[in-house]
């Protein structure tokens, strides 16, 4: 299979490009992470998000010890090729690693950030 | 008003932060773009969506030329602080300076991005 799909993509001065997460049926956006060629070659292939971890400098296969997986049913990209949009079913319905559904539970309230949603999980059973 | 909401924002190194602007209603991702302080501040005090122009290096009003403004209705931040994603009402129903509603109109199809998303109005008519 070509790869000048990956090409198309104008990468940061890091290599890399935000990857938005968006869940399939709901609509809601789940959380925004970073891909670099290699892990945006290897979810396609394996049909999974694998993104790529700035605070660990390695691959982050989402899901891996929670079991919380992203399986990929649609990749976008935008019109200046410089951000990926993902339709993902989330495998476990918890995307965030505080144990909540999505990543975006803090709502601008006034001049307050107050978390809106629930935690799910209890992170400490999720990660072992 | 305070402004300490602001300081809990984990800028970028250049003072920016990513923004993801979703449509109210249809739950599409209209785009991402970034802020920095003041205008993630205007765009609160206006309710209208306000981004910083990386390009050209300046506050960029969405829709100052092309009447297709953001209402902002929701702003919430994600779990580390450093994503913003924004609920809005895309005035026109077009978000995209492509004419077309929204900027992630290019679909992964094989190894090629396929464009699958009409142009609703053509540039030329939008920007005078």
């Amino acid at each position: 299979m070509s790869t000048s799909w990956l090409d198309e993509i104008k990468w940061t001065e890091d290599g890399l490009v935000p990857v938005i997460a968006q869940e399939a049926g709901s609509g809601q956006v789940l959380m925004l992470a970073w891909m670099n060629r290699e892990s945006l070659a290897l979810s396609v292939q394996e049909g999974k998000a694998i993104y790529w971890s700035r605070s660990r400098g390695k691959l982050w296969r989402k899901g891996e010890e929670s079991g919380h997986e992203q399986i990929i049913h649609d990749i976008r990209l935008d019109c200046d090729n410089d951000v990926i949009l993902l339709e993902v079913e989330q495998k476990g319905g918890i995307a965030c690693h505080t144990g909540r559904h999505r990543c975006f539970f803090k709502q601008l309230q006034g001049d307050q950030w107050v978390e809106v949603e629930p935690v799910i999980k209890d992170p400490d059973t999720i990660y072992k």
